[in-house]
């Protein structure tokens, strides 16, 4: 049996991991998290904001493993690879393995998915972002949140060809999150009140690249503007608890009337959801999942009745999930 | 002597009336206001952002008077026109009468103007909006901050023949104020943390015609997204007193790169004001004057020191203001 895998304390030395930090490996530890469903693009915050969801999540558990490097062990049925440059939870444990100075380090993953990939919800980050959260657990968190969105970011990159955080960083931070800059970096947390989340997943594939390409490369100013106005009414609702301003200021004048073609029965679902005493809301990430924001739970449970009502119309099969702002992001629930 | 020129009740049943408000003319009645300069187009939050700053302002007197209308007198050297209908302050006043159903009433109004007229501070919206400000106090406050607003946007109409509210909003609400929607028209108060303000107008003329003809009417997607990522984390910064954060937001990636060309000696400005510890800032309204924020006095004096310098050694006539986000607005110093 190799060294790392007794009890020990390695002093670092390398300044590629935080400064000064002690390593120590317990080798019996085992970590379990809740990885959230996440939704970006938030209306008016197209690339920028996104927030966290309390329901659906994906279960992951992360221990030390006599095998050096990752080995994954999927415990649903989405048949995803297990190869860990193939695997978007790998590609993001293989870029926290490169920053982690111990030899031969080996880390057995188990994957019980409950986001279904291809939602608009996140499924991709949820796993990457899991993964690295759970192995900085493991680790005793030798790395910031900031490392994390970096390194899960590569299992984005995987999944979709862009390093993008859309969702990472709404996984990691918990809550609402604005990602100001993607170079450098830069997350801020803007603290939301309560907010009940509707989400409806009519089952029909919208390819992420479909409905990137389809977005016009150049905006009129004016509605460029138009769209700025409302994102900061829509920072300042939230920050301020202002439910009326924050409603008013989910309007997006750009990106959903391209998009929305690609799903059906959306104009129905925002007018009815509106019609029931929903605050607004619009396409989760990039679709084909449409999100609503109510107040109260009640209000958010009358507009799954309507989501249903309207997909059960035109005969398209869906889900619904009745679910919270998620403040905290990624739970550790046993470690 | 008329009616209206004896202290009276008047029971309005007039519905363009705010409803059952008691019209009271107090014959003797003086308001005297102090109407401040304003800073709108606040670098990334064009079109939506502005404030208001303590000094310099405008000083003016309004009284019932005989003469039926609008009776201006002008107790300054800028020789602007005294007939109502082509002064700034008389079409916004003209405008706030047509809503007072008192038949045959007459305000004169004194003004002095010490914000000058061009410089990009908002001079014309501190005459009309001071104007209306004086005349809702001498009426016993009938009219809404958003009525004001309003009548107000009339003089903008008549200065630069658009009703724009970028600097109205600031000059009536006081502080950091968001224009998320024109039509309908839409005021949000950004509460701001103390800030200090230095501004430079170069004597120069920009005109604001010629300001709007070089904006481009399309703008790339990518950049717009840019900006709206800024302005979520300046208002984020403002709402929440991260000086850091505003300082990283204060950035324009589509108007300032356009614009800065009228301006001489724009980058020499930004790029010392932040040297010398300023968060950042930029063309105030459609320039010529250039604003700097900073986190305290004796930064804002230094931003200006090297200011002076700048334009010294490139021989263009300037005058400096140190001065402070007013979270007031226009103030009522004698009633």
């Amino acid at each position: 049996m190799k060294n790392i895998f007794t009890n020990k304390r390695i002093f670092d030395a390398s300044p590629a991991a935080s400064g000064g930090f002690v390593w120590y490996i317990q080798r019996d530890k085992v970590v379990t998290v809740q990885s959230p469903a996440t939704v970006a693009n938030m209306v008016c915050g197209f690339d920028v904001l996104g927030f966290a969801v309390e329901a659906p999540y994906d279960i992951m558990r992360i221990q030390f493993s006599n095998q050096p490097g990752i080995t994954i062990i999927n415990e649903d049925d989405f048949q995803l690879p297990v190869e860990p440059e193939k695997n978007v939870a790998g590609a993001a444990l293989l870029a926290l393995l490169a920053e982690v100075p111990i030899p031969d380090i080996g880390l057995e993953i188990r994957i019980r998915k409950q986001i279904k990939p291809g939602s608009g919800v996140g499924s991709s980050a949820a796993s990457a972002a899991g993964a690295v959260v759970a192995a900085n657990y493991l680790l005793n968190e030798p790395f910031s949140k900031s490392d994390l969105v970096r390194f899960a970011m590569n299992g984005e990159k995987l999944a979709s060809g862009v390093k993008h955080a859309d969702n990472i960083a709404p996984c990691i931070y918990g809550g609402v999150t604005l990602i100001r800059s993607i170079f450098p970096l830069d997350i801020v947390s803007i603290p939301a009140p309560e907010l009940y989340v509707t989400i409806v997943h009519p089952q029909i594939e919208v390819r992420t690249s479909d409905a990137r390409s389809i977005l016009k490369q150049n905006v009129l100013l004016k509605d460029a503007i138009k769209q700025w106005g409302n994102i900061a009414g829509l920072v300042a609702g939230l920050l301020q608890s202002d439910y009326a301003l924050i409603g008013r200021s989910l309007e997006d004048v750009l990106i959903e009337p391209v998009r929305c073609i690609l799903i059906p029965g959306f104009h129905e679902v925002k007018e009815r959801a509106r019609a029931v005493g929903a605050l607004g809301g619009g396409i989760s990430g990039s679709g084909p999942s449409i999100f609503m924001l109510s107040t109260q739970r009640n209000i958010a449970e009358s507009v799954a009745q309507e989501m249903k009502a309207i997909f059960a119309r035109i005969e398209l099969a869906h889900h619904t999930y009745v679910t919270s702002i998620n403040p905290a992001g990624i739970r550790v629930i046993e470690s």
